[in-house]
C-alpha cells in the first residue's frame, strides 16, 4: 500500500488563478439562466426572482472551494443568495452589506455563518451596516464539526457539512413564511442537533497558491481535518474504510450524544477528489454501525455538499431528526448543484 | 507549474479490493430502502417496484468505477435495472440473463450497451438465453466518443457520458408507455445527435490492480482519453482550461457537425478527481463558444456523471434537441444520485 505516484499539484482546468472564482460564478450563472442572477462586482449569486416580502431572504457567505456549498445551493427552497470570497478567504465585509441590501425583505434577512473568525467579522460588519440602514437581520452560526475545540482560524467549533441542513430547513421554512426571529431559532436548533467529523486521504492546492496546503505521507491519514486543509485530531496510519469510518462515528455519536432510539439523517460527504463509489462503500457501514447502536437512518445524503478542492476524503454528519426536521427536509428545493 | 507532490495512488476509502463493488451496492440499497433493492448474486440494483407490464423495463450493466453510471441511475424515469460487472470489467453474460428473467414485462426488455467489445458480448449472450425463454428483448448500443475510431477495447467508437442521455430519454419514454420497437428507435436517435470527448489531467486506480491504468507527466494531459485509461488522441502539453476546452468543443461540434441554429444540451462530466468549481468555469467557457458558433445552449449539465473513478479530468457531450428531445429531458426522475 506505499506505492507512490507523481502528480502535480498545479494540474487543474483554469485559465488565470486570481479570476478562478469570477469565472466559475459566470458558468454557474450562464447554465442557470431562468433561475439566477450573477452580480460580478461582489462575487453575488442569487435567486432571479429575489428578494420577496412574502419570505425572509437567506444568504450565506464563505470562502469558495466548498463548492457545491454555497453558490451552488442558491435556487427556491436553499438560499436566495451568496455571496463567497475567493478560495479559502472569507468574503469582505462590503460583500455581505450590498448582498443584504439587495436581499431587503419587509420579513428581513438571515445570515447563515460557517463558524470562522474572518466569516463572522465580515458578517459582523455587513450586519451593522445593514441595520443602520434600517434593514432587519438575524443570524445563525454553524459549528457542528467535533474535531476539535478553536482552529487555525477559527474560535469555537468550526462549521462544516452540517451547513446543509441548516439551509436545507431555513430554506423550507421561509419558504412557508416563517418569521425571521422563527428562523434564528429553529437554524439553532438544527445546529444543535447536528455534529461533523472530516478525514483527508490526500491534501490540496488552491489554484492562487500553486502548491499543496500541507503533506500527508503515503500511509498516512489526517482525522478531524478542516475544510481548509487545518490540523485536526491527530495524523494517524492510514487503515481499511471501515475502521476509519467507525472511528469517525464514535467521535460524532458519543459528543451530542446520540442515542438509541433516534431517528438520524445521515451524511457521507465528499471531500472533492473521493469518487462517489467509495462514499457510498462507507455509507453502508456506517449505516449498519448506527443500527448497531439502535440509532435509525432514515434520510441518506451520499455525495459532494462541502469540498476542500479536490481534496481526497470524506466528512460524516448526523442529523437527529424531528417530525417538524423530517418535513422540512423533504420540502421541494431546486439548485443548480443538480442531476437533472 | 511544474511541482509535483507525491500522492498515494492506493489510498482508497476501501476494506478487500475483491468487495469494493459488492460493498458499494450494498451501501446503495441501504441508502435508498423504499426505492431501490439489491440482489448480490447478480451485482443487481432494481427499482424496487420492477418489472411492470405497463412499460418496457430498461436495464443497463457496464464496468463498474463509473458511478454515478449506472448502478446510481436507478430509479423512476430512468433505469429499471443495472447489473454492473466488477471495476472496468463487463458484468459476465449471466448476470444479464437473470437481470433480463427478473425484469421481463409483457412490454418486452431493452439492453442499454456502452461500446465496448465485452460488454457488447455478455449482452449478445444474455439476449440470445433470454429470447430462447420467449423474452422480447431490444438493444441500443451508445457509441457518442469521437475521440477515437477503434479502442483498446472497443471495435469502433466508445460510449462514454452521452449515455445520459439515452436513459433518460428512454427512461422518460417508456414511462409514458413507448413499445420496445419505439424505444430502440428513440435511443438510436438520441445516440446519432450526442457526441463526446474526454481529458485526463492524472491517471487513476482501480482497488484490485492497486497501480495507476497509465502515467502522465506533470506538464501532460491525455486528449481523447477513454473512461478505462484507453489513450486518447494523443499526449499533448498541459494548457489553459480555456484552450482546453477549444480543442475538445471544435473535434465534437465538427465531428456531427452541429450547426448555427442548432439547441442543444451541454454537459460537462467531472471524471472523478476534478473539482465541480472546475467544471463550472469550464462550462461557462463552452456556453460562450457554442454561442459565438450561432449553436444555442438550451440545457446544462454539470457535475459528475459517467466517471473513472479518482481521475482528474473531464468530458465534454452535446446533444442537439428537438422538441421532444426537450420534453423527454424535462420529464420527472429520482435516482441514487441526487442532493435532496
Amino acid at each position: 500500500m506505499s506505492e507512490t505516484v507523481s502528480r502535480t499539484a498545479t494540474k487543474k482546468f483554469v485559465n488565470d488563478p486570481q479570476q478562478f472564482v469570477p469565472e466559475m460564478l459566470h458558468g454557474i450563472a450562464l447554465a442557470n439562466p431562468n433561475m439566477l442572477r450573477y452580480v460580478p462586482e461582489y462575487n453575488l449569486i442569487m435567486r432571479a426572482d429575489a428578494p420577496s416580502d412574502d419570505k425572509v431572504s437567506i444568504v450565506q457567505g464563505s470562502g469558495s472551494g466548498h463548492e457545491p456549498a454555497h453558490v451552488m445551493a442558491v435556487g427556491p427552497g436553499m438560499l436566495d443568495a451568496a455571496c463567497p470570497g475567493d478560495v479559502f478567504a472569507a468574503p469582505p465585509a462590503d460583500y455581505v452589506y450590498e448582498t443584504t441590501k439587495l436581499m431587503n425583505s419587509a420579513k428581513g434577512v438571515l445570515h447563515i455563518i460557517n463558524n470562522y473568525t474572518g466569516d463572522r467579522m465580515a458578517f459582523d460588519m455587513g450586519r451593522e451596516l445593514a441595520e443602520a440602514d434600517g434593514i432587519k437581520v438575524g443570524t445563525v452560526v454553524v459549528d457542528d464539526d467535533v474535531a476539535v475545540k478553536d482552529s487555525t482560524w477559527t474560535v469555537g467549533r468550526r462549521g462544516v457539512a452540517g451547513n446543509f441542513f441548516v439551509i436545507k430547513a431555513l430554506g423550507a421554512a421561509s419558504a412557508r413564511g416563517d418569521d425571521l426571529e422563527s428562523l434564528v431559532e429553529l437554524g439553532q436548533r438544527v445546529n444543535s442537533v447536528a455534529r461533523s467529523m472530516g478525514v483527508a486521504l490526500s491534501s490540496c492546492t488552491p489554484p492562487a497558491k500553486g502548491t499543496p496546503l500541507f503533506e500527508l505521507g503515503d500511509d498516512e491519514i489526517e482525522m478531524g481535518v478542516g475544510i481548509h486543509g487545518e490540523p485536526g485530531r491527530k495524523r494517524e496510519k492510514f487503515r481499511t474504510a471501515n475502521e476509519i469510518a467507525d472511528e469517525m462515528l464514535e467521535a460524532i455519536v458519543t459528543d451530542l450524544p446520540y442515542e438509541s432510539g433516534d431517528e438520524v439523517a445521515v451524511m457521507v460527504n465528499g471531500l472533492g477528489g473521493t469518487p462517489i463509489s467509495e462514499l457510498y462503500l462507507l455509507y453502508g457501514h456506517v449505516h449498519e454501525n448506527l443500527e448497531k447502536r439502535g440509532i435509525k437512518p432514515v434520510r441518506s445524503y451520499v455525495g459532494e455538499y462541502c469540498t476542500s478542492l479536490e481534496m481526497a476524503g470524506m466528512s460524516l454528519t448526523l442529523v437527529r431528526l424531528d417530525d417538524e426536521l423530517k418535513e422540512l427536509l423533504s420540502a421541494p428545493a431546486e439548485i443548480a448543484a443538480r442531476i437533472f
